[in-house]
C-alpha cells in the first residue's frame, strides 16, 4: 500500500464508521442499540450489507453471535477478530463498534493487499501465504444492560453459560433472548472452530491517553465478583410508621451502595487497587409515601490481586450481615458471576509491541478493569486485545470520543497484526 | 333507631364496603385505585351509583372532587363529611375509603331518622330539627403517587394550590391530571361554600391497638418538610472508570437517604420525634454496567415539635452538603412542601368526646403523623378528625386491616357527631 491508497483506505473507514453511528442514534450523539431491540437489528443488518460488499459471508449461531466469513485460503482454519455492536441506552457510538468496523477494515485491506500480491502488483515483493481464514465476529450482547448477563455472547461461544439458559433469559418485560433474536432475524445455527482471537477496543480509561500513547498491549483482566442482592423489608406507610416500626428495603440497600464504596477505599493501597460499583438499583413499590418492601440491586468487587479481592468480598459480607441486623432487612444473595485476575497470552502480546513498533506506533501494557469478549476468549485460544485511547476515560455516555487519528492507528496495528497472525506468526496452523 | 334497625344498617355498611373492596381489588387482598386511573373512575362510579340510590346528588368541581349532596334543609348550609377512594399500587382497602363510605352511610342513617321522626314514627321524641345539609366528599388524588403532590384535590378546594396548576401536573407517562380526569368522566365545573368538615379515618398507626381504645380523637398533625432532591452525577462505565474518576449520583443518594435516617435517631428524644422517610427513588439511566449520572427522590422530615423539625432539618441539609463533597455530586433541592404542626379544633374534639361517651365508646386523644384532606380543610373551616385503630398498624399494605366491629363503632360515632354537627352543636347555621 502507498500513501495514496492507505488514504483511501483511512477515508472509507471514517465513512463507514459515521454511516454505522447514524444507526440507533440518540439526540446526544451517541447511540442507543441493546441487545436484540430493533436498533441492534438494524446495527446487524447495516454490517451485513457492508461486509457481503466485500466478499465477506455472514452466518448466526445459535446466540446471535453474527460472524462474517473471509476466506483467503479454502478449507484453512479461522483466525477470529471481534467485539460487540450492541451498546448501553445513551452510550456512546465507539464502545465494541470500533472493533468490530476495525475487524472488518482490517481484513478487506489483507485481503486487497493478498489479491494485489498474487496479480504481482505489489512492486515484486515475496508473497506472503496466508495460512488461515478470517472471521469478523459481532458477539451478542456484550454490555447485559437488557438481557443479564453482559457478555453473552462470547460466554456461550466458549462454553461457560449453556446455549438454553442464555436462550431462555427474559428482559424485564418478559421477552427471552430466543424471542428477540428471532424478532430480528438473527438466529441461526453456524459453528465455527477458531484458532485464536484478537480484538480492539476503546480503552474506556485515561492511563493511554495520560501517557501519551497510541497503543495499549492488555496485559490482564481485573478479578471480579458481580453479585445481585435482593433487600427485603416490609412495605409500610412513610407518613404513618413510626421508626421502630419500619423494615425499609431502600434504607438497607442504600446502606449496602455506601458500604461497598466504603469497602473500595479502605482495601485499595499503593499496591493494588479495589474497585466497588453499584448500577442497577430498583425499588418497589417506589411510591413518594411507602417505605419500600424490596430493592434489587447489583454489586460488584473488582481487583488487580486475587487475595486484596477475597479479603474485600469478605469485608462487604460481613457489612452486609451488620446491615441485616442495624435497618432490619433481609438481604438475599442470589445470581453472582465471578472471574478470576488474568493473563493474556506473553506471546501474542510480543507480538502486538513488534507489529506496533514496525509501524512507529508507541505503546504499552495496561490492564483492563472492564470486562469484554476477549476475557472469555482467552479462556478458549491464544487471544491478543488491543486498546486505543478515550478521551478523558469517558465511556458508557454519550459524550465517550477517541479522536479519528487514533482510530486509525488502531486499524493500521490490527491490519499489520492481523497479516501476521494469519501468516501463521501467531499460531500454528 | 333499635337493635334490629342498627344490626340492618351495620349489615348494609358491611355489605357496602365488602362489595366496594372489589373494585380495583388485588391478588393479595388489597386494592389499586391510583388517582385518575381506571379503577378510580371505577370506584367513582360505584360510588356514585350507591349514593344516588339513596336520595344524594352528585357533582364534580374544578380538581375532579366528588361531592355527594344530601339535602335535609332547603337552602341551608352544608358541612361536608370526607376523606378519599383513590390509593396508593398494592394498598390496603381501609386506607380513606372507609371514610368516605361512612361519611354516605351517616349521611344516610341521619336522613332516615329525620324522615322518621318527621312521620312521628320515633317513639314521640321531639324532633331535632336540622340546620344543615351534609356533602360526602370523595377528595381527590389523596395519595399522591400517580400525581404529585398528595392531598391534591384537597389542597384546590381549600385554595392552597390553584386548580390550573394541579390540572397541568403530569405523571411518569406525561398524562395530565386534566386528561385523566377527563378520560374517567369526572372533571366538573361544580362549586359549594361548606361550614363545617368531619372526617374519619383508620388510624394507620398502633397507638389505639396499644392502648385498647375504640376511637382517636385527632389534637394535632406533625409538622413536615417534604422535598424533591435530584442528585447529579456523570454517567460512566462502572468497569472502566476508576473511583477518583466517578461522580456516582446513586452513591450520593444513597448517602442522601442513610443520612436522612441518621438525623430521625438523632433528634429523637424522649419528649419529641423525629421521623425521616424517602418512599420514591429513580436511578438513571438504571443499566447494571453504568455509574447512575441522576437519581430523583423524595426525602421528608416530620417532628411533633416545630423547633425540633427545624433543627432536624438545617442538620439534614448540611449532611447534603458533606455528601455533595465526599460523593463528588451536586444536590439539587427541588419542589418542597411544608406544613407546620397544627392543632385540631378544641370545641371539635370535646364535641367529638361527648359523643363517644354517650355511646359508651372508649376514646383518646392522638396526633396524626400521616396528612389527611383534613390537615388542608381545618385551615378552611372548624374541622374535627377521628380515628379508629389499624391492625398492627400495617398501613399501605395489602394487608391493613381495621376490624368489622371497630368500623362500626367508628360509624355509629360519626353518625351521632354528624347529626350534633348538624343541628347546629359545633358551628352556627
Amino acid at each position: 500500500m502507498n500513501d495514496t491508497t492507505s488514504s483511501a483506505y483511512d477515508r472509507a473507514f471514517l465513512a463507514d464508521f459515521r454511516s454505522m453511528s447514524t444507526v440507533g442514534a440518540t439526540a446526544g450523539g451517541g447511540v442507543d442499540r441493546q441487545a436484540g431491540t430493533v436498533a441492534d437489528g438494524q446495527t446487524r443488518s447495516w454490517f451485513r450489507g457492508l461486509v457481503e460488499g466485500h466478499g465477506f459471508e455472514v452466518h448466526y449461531d445459535e446466540i446471535g453471535n453474527q460472524f462474517a466469513l473471509l476466506e483467503l485460503v479454502p478449507g484453512a482454519p479461522y483466525i477470529a477478530i471481534g467485539s460487540h455492536l450492541d451498546s448501553q441506552p445513551l452510550a456512546g457510538r465507539f464502545d465494541g463498534a470500533y472493533g468490530v468496523l476495525a475487524g472488518a477494515h482490517a481484513g478487506i485491506r489483507l485481503g486487497d493487499r493478498l489479491s494485489a500480491e498474487a496479480r504481482g502488483s505489489n512492486g515484486g515483493e515475496a508473497p506472503s501465504a496466508p495460512k488461515f481464514n478470517i472471521a469478523v465476529v459481532n458477539w451478542f450482547n456484550e454490555e447485559g444492560c437488557r438481557f443479564k448477563p453482559s457478555m453473552m455472547g462470547s460466554s456461550v461461544f466458549t462454553g461457560k453459560i449453556p446455549a438454553e439458559q442464555a436462550l431462555a433469559t427474559t428482559d424485564p418485560h418478559g421477552v427471552s433472548v430466543r424471542e428477540a433474536l428471532r424478532a430480528i432475524g438473527t438466529h441461526g445455527d453456524f459453528t465455527l472452530d477458531i484458532a485464536a482471537y484478537l480484538e480492539i477496543h476503546i480503552e474506556q480509561g485515561r492511563s493511554l491517553e495520560n501517557d501519551g500513547l497510541a497503543i495499549g498491549l492488555v496485559e490482564s483482566t481485573w478479578g471480579a465478583n458481580k453479585y445481585e442482592f435482593v433487600v427485603h423489608g416490609e412495605q409500610a406507610h412513610t407518613g404513618a410508621t413510626l421508626i421502630a416500626d419500619r423494615a425499609d428495603a431502600l434504607l438497607g440497600a442504600s446502606a449496602l451502595v455506601v458500604a461497598a464504596r466504603e469497602v473500595a477505599d479502605r482495601f485499595t493501597d499503593d499496591e493494588h487497587m479495589v474497585i466497588t460499583s453499584c448500577g442497577e438499583f430498583t425499588v418497589f413499590p417506589n411510591s413518594p409515601v411507602v417505605v419500600a418492601s424490596r430493592v434489587n440491586l447489583l454489586v460488584d468487587v473488582r481487583s488487580t490481586d486475587p487475595d486484596v479481592l477475597a479479603a474485600a468480598d469478605a469485608e462487604l459480607h460481613r457489612r452486609i450481615g451488620e446491615i441485616e441486623r442495624s435497618a432490619n432487612v433481609r438481604v438475599e444473595r442470589g445470581a453472582e458471576h465471578t472471574w478470576a485476575s488474568k493473563a493474556y497470552d506473553e506471546a501474542g502480546m510480543a507480538l502486538a509491541a513488534a507489529s506496533a513498533d514496525a509501524l512507529g506506533l508507541s505503546h504499552g501494557i495496561v490492564r483492563t478493569l472492564a470486562g469484554h469478549d476477549s476475557t472469555n476468549l482467552k479462556d478458549l485460544v491464544p487471544t491478543i486485545m488491543l486498546f486505543v485511547p478515550s478521551v478523558e476515560g469517558i465511556t458508557h455516555n454519550e459524550r465517550e470520543l477517541t479522536r479519528d487519528a487514533d482510530m486509525l492507528a488502531g486499524l493500521d496495528l490490527l491490519t499489520e497484526l492481523t497479516g501476521r497472525v494469519v501468516a501463521g506468526d501467531f499460531v500454528a496452523p
